[in-house]
């Protein structure tokens, strides 16, 4: 299933330099350079230009320990190498399948002049659509446990922008609104954070790879310097790692129009290719679940007479999996835990004793019959400590029912975490702290010994692992469609407008589309119109896509229903059509499985008239398309259920008008008819 | 010498009351008032109003832990009382004699409903010029230790509002100039920060009493909202105290007018009275130095023929001072350790041996003889573990010979402090993290046991220790008169008209005025006119003041030197006649020692017309005006030294018009007549 198709990859080394005031590298088509230097104190800096035209001024490099002089001054360029790379690899799932990671890279070695002489390497990678760059500790005399107290990078944006962001260090974790501000405005902010500077140019700055390391925030120094911020570790250290060892990649996609960061590759690019050898039983798939229900309060995770996880709930859900060609039915609520206060503590979740009104067996062996499989659940409460203790139990019982993706969950305020420090006691500790980092990748790992894939909520940021484990197939990790159930305020009809261009950049989402009952807790209920929901499932990418609204909801509406039926979660080809950060987005993705096309195109509050040229299709071919729009009155606060559906007959040379109400959007099928021929 | 004038104390105590929603409380003059109330979540939170206006918007308290679940949440209003003060107490020197120290008290008990139930008070203190509220954790069964991993007070100001700021945890430590910003525009920014709302509101945030905690910076989470950031500590958490302990103060100084945030005394009225007993032996005084000549490269630090700490060198400005009146000559470089690569190191300092060139006993024999003080020097370059070492032997060697006040010096960049741990290694720190704080009060605790007096530069921030302990006389903290030596850029004429009004609001600054050579290594040389360089004396408080220049520019100018030689360093009383933030100010000072009046006035890079009414004069009562003034041609950039000097009888219904020259200043004595009389 998996392999990798080298086009071309060969090596260019330049043998190490005389101590250089700087090194230079531009991308494979001159578009991106970057050069690094250090002045008269010995502190090195870089800067990256586009066609010439300076994107970060220069900017800091090094780090500050607690155990030692701070790595930052007194360093001299001590070596330099550059090597070239092209090579298109497949993905095992994912929004295409052929990936080109094209680049050039510049190795740039720092030594101190003098005193402890210690080194290490800054690596940058250069493609024509962004700069990825990371610190590299190598084994070294002086340098043995390297204990960060800061990492000193910083990112100093050249021009004046715009930004899009959330806030760092929270109570909550990542599940903000964005703002959109002036970079001068931005606070402490989440990565991805993504810029668009008045010139138009498009900068994504966010991380590849976190692995044993600290997520990394960004705080803005002053105007429009920003520095990296680590998220603090268990101990006095950020980070504590034994060299040789590198840092995550430190990233910024770089387009003219949004669209081109979302088409980026960048992130996964930079992570290591799949060490897992044969993942074709990780499935993408959609489910149902037993779930909203909980968040509109018709049903409780805990037990008694309103609990949802029964056996005969999750039988009712299996019957309606199977019948509309659904994978999956998620069960929350199934173990015993979550009658206590399970917020924030945690220690009394079970993952393997399911509560006396819920067959797990029975249920397991009807869904398999069923040609369904049960996705598990393992809510943590960030407990990771505890969860790790019965960890491997809870998915041995999975694999042995067949079970073969589980949901984890972290319900936890920010910093409230908890994990089994070195030293053998339960710390508190961060969401994205190096500890939690290790925590996520043993789950995945554990899970990846048992043929289970893994979609975590509360997570870690998504950094692109996914490359390297396959079975890490989505997560959470941003204000997810729960809140238009019970937030206070729910989600805005911005809201999935500006996920595209920010949180999505770093990975698939669980976001849990498809709702059809708009009115809930929520002061304005859910703020999309009917079409806008279906096109969520083709604009908001994951592998693992939920159908998440009540049963009854979809079977009273089977006619709209049927494009979440239709709709792949798979793609050969992914394409952005237009956009703009927060206000609107077309995307078209081609079914890996077939020579279709779907079209999804979404708006904010306002209402939008979009062209779609469907050069995509294949040339001279016919399309049957199946159109899902907003109707003439649809309005996200009147008419949410105003939908036309429709089909017409379309070729490559067509142009569609896609108009979409405010809060609306648009889904389309492309049905590839015989080739030359009219679709029957 | 020291008494305290209790005019009247007395307290109300209300019984601690049910729990209830929320607590409330005015100051003495119900100018402002706060209320504390817990929301449905037992979460914690408090607001300021002025005059029935908000002033901070509902904001959060609590702590986050290292190693316990964080106390924010599940916290009820267990208890209440109010108390009111009033006293007024005497300051052995200061900018006024006398100090009304009248608020009222709220204390508030939050205590978790249930779990662990911890409990944690909050105390608020309203004057009618100012907040303070600080947390005091009683001694509890289930909270003996309390590691603090972030402490989560915010600040959420009511309205729009510019800001006056500069970073915190940069590579340099406080010595950076001041960013005006709308509110929304600030990063990380150190205390005191300066806020002037747009309805015309001024508001300064900082802290009282750093003792045994680490100093808070500011982060601004999003919006106008900001949040305490505590300098990192030295191990997992940022603070760590045994229970029962308070917090430091959280101060906002806030009053109509840019003066009235200069004349509060709320900072010093949140410390602790002074625990030392009798300090007579604390001298105001004005210094000449070995020292300006050192920035300006005429002589160095290390050994060698251009070394500048010579006998010879010393007992020149011994001489000098003697004739003209000041009180002590500063030495660097007397010591051994300034030849190697010391910064950032300083394990080689001494502190008792002096360069052979030096003649430690001769020069100190020398000044006693002269009726001058030999004023010590111990740099550290923040290795404080060493200084540590030898501190006592440097103090006990300075007593015998008669040294009353030392210079002490944290040359390091940020982060770089070394500290010895409680588990007996040498620890990185940063300026103002707990360990830090705890070894400058031990400098100042162990130099008062001899009767020295503590100058800190490169220090940690002054919270109005002074108070406490009155040997803590004055500290750098802020970029000094040296960076118009060698800055790059150096202080642009704005500086000062900003530090009056930020960094002076914590306390007595050693800015080290009285430049006349105005060419230096700095592009735009020393950025002011001579008359603003006398006005400094007046305007910039500390109870020593240097005379910076080098000596020949002084016998070359006697007139004006005049003023330096004139001009004294303890008052009875300050007034701030006008001023805006950054533009410009005039502050008047009554001589402690005689009925003179002192005005300095300065401007920054505008010329001014600024009106001076003399009502703080004794009615009737004549003074000749001795006024030192920016001639008709004076420019900081153009014609810097010239100046008027000139004299004119005024009594207190006289009304001066200042005209002040770009960049420039003026300078008065208003010397009083016997009663009823023109003075002679």
């Amino acid at each position: 299933m998996l392999f990798r198709l080298a086009l071309a990859a060969w090596l260019l080394v330049i043998a190490p330099a005389v101590a250089a005031p700087s090194a230079k590298l531009e991308s494979p088509d001159k578009v991106l350079s970057v050069e690094l230097t250090t002045d008269g104190d010995g502190r090195p800096s870089y800067a990256i230009s586009r066609l010439g035209k300076p994107v970060i001024a220069p900017s800091r490099l090094g780090f500050i320990l607690v155990d030692a002089p701070k790595l930052e001054r007194n360093l001299t360029l001590a070596g330099e190498a550059t090597r070239r790379f092209d090579e298109t690899w497949e993905q095992p799932w994912g929004e295409r399948r052929f990936v080109r990671n094209r680049y050039n890279e510049l190795r740039v070695t720092l030594a101190e002049k003098n005193g402890l002489q210690r080194r290490f390497d800054v690596v940058f990678r250069l493609y024509d659509d962004g700069v990825g760059f990371r610190y590299e500790f190598p084994d070294q005399t002086n340098l043995k446990t390297v204990k960060i107290g800061e990492e000193l990078t910083e990112f100093s944006l050249a021009e004046p922008a715009t930004v899009w962001w959330i806030p760092a260090y929270e109570w909550n974790r990542e599940e903000y609104l964005y703002h959109r501000t002036r970079a001068e405005e931005v606070g402490d902010a989440q990565t991805p954070m993504t810029v668009r500077t008045d010139n138009g140019l498009h900068i994504a700055f966010h991380e590849a790879a976190l692995v044993d390391y600290s997520g990394m925030n960004l705080t803005r120094v002053e105007g429009r310097r920003f520095k990296a911020a680590l998220t603090p570790g268990v101990g006095g250290a950020k980070v504590e790692r034994t060299a040789p060892f590198p840092t995550p990649w430190r990233t910024l996609q770089i387009a003219d129009t949004a669209g081109g960061l979302v088409t980026s590759n960048l992130i996964l690019n930079l992570n290591e290719p799949n060490t897992l050898g044969d993942v074709s039983w990780v499935k993408p798939m959609k489910y149902v679940g037993v779930w909203w229900e909980m968040h509109l309060d018709k049903k409780t995770w805990a037990s008694g007479p309103k609990h949802g996880a029964t056996t005969e709930n999750a039988l009712k859900h299996i019957d309606f999996a199977a019948r509309h060609g659904l994978g999956g039915v998620l069960v929350e609520g199934w173990n015993v835990g979550w009658d206590g206060d399970w917020f924030g503590n945690g220690q009394d979740f079970s993952f393997t004793q399911p509560y006396p009104d819920f067959d797990l067996k029975r249920v397991t062996d009807y869904a398999r019959d069923k040609g369904v499989v049960l996705i598990g659940h393992h809510e943590t409460s960030a407990n990771a400590a505890h969860y790790e203790s019965q960890m491997e139990a809870g998915f041995d019982l999975y694999k042995k029912l067949g079970v073969t993706a589980v949901k984890t969950g972290y319900v936890a305020d920010a910093g409230q975490a908890k994990v089994m420090g070195l030293d053998g006691k339960v710390h508190f500790a961060w969401h994205e702290g190096q500890d939690m980092a290790r925590h996520h990748l043993k789950v995945v790992t554990e899970a990846a010994e048992r043929q289970i894939a893994i979609n975590a909520h509360e997570p870690i940021k998504d950094t692109g692992l996914r490359r390297t484990y396959p079975n890490w197939i989505s997560r959470e990790g941003a204000r997810g469609m729960e809140f238009s159930a019970w937030g206070q305020p729910g989600n805005p009809p911005e809201h999935e407008t500006n996920l595209i261009f920010t949180r999505m950049l770093a990975g698939p989402m669980d976001y849990t589309p498809g709702i059809f009952g708009m009115k809930t807790k929520s002061p304005d209920g859910v703020a999309t119109t009917w079409a806008k929901q279906l096109a969520l499932y083709v604009t908001i990418y994951s592998p693992i896509q939920m159908a998440a609204d009540l049963l009854e909801n979809y079977e009273a509406n089977p006619k709209p229903f049927k494009f979440i039926e239709d709709v792949p979660t798979d793609w050969a080809e992914t394409l952005v059509l237009n956009g703009e950060i927060g206000d609107f987005v077309t995307i078209v993705r081609k079914d890996r499985k077939s020579d279709d096309w779907y079209l999804g195109a979404i708006s904010d509050e306002e209402g939008r008239v979009l062209t779609a040229s469907l050069g995509f299709l294949e040339p001279g071919r016919h399309y049957k398309a199946q159109i899902y729009r907003d109707g003439d009155k649809a309005d996200w606060k009147t008419a949410p259920q105003d939908i036309v559906i429709e089909e017409r007959e379309v070729t490559a040379t067509d142009v569609l008008t896609l108009r979409l109400a405010p809060g609306g959007g648009q889904a389309i099928r492309f049905m590839a008819a015989s080739k030359g021929k009219p679709r029957q």
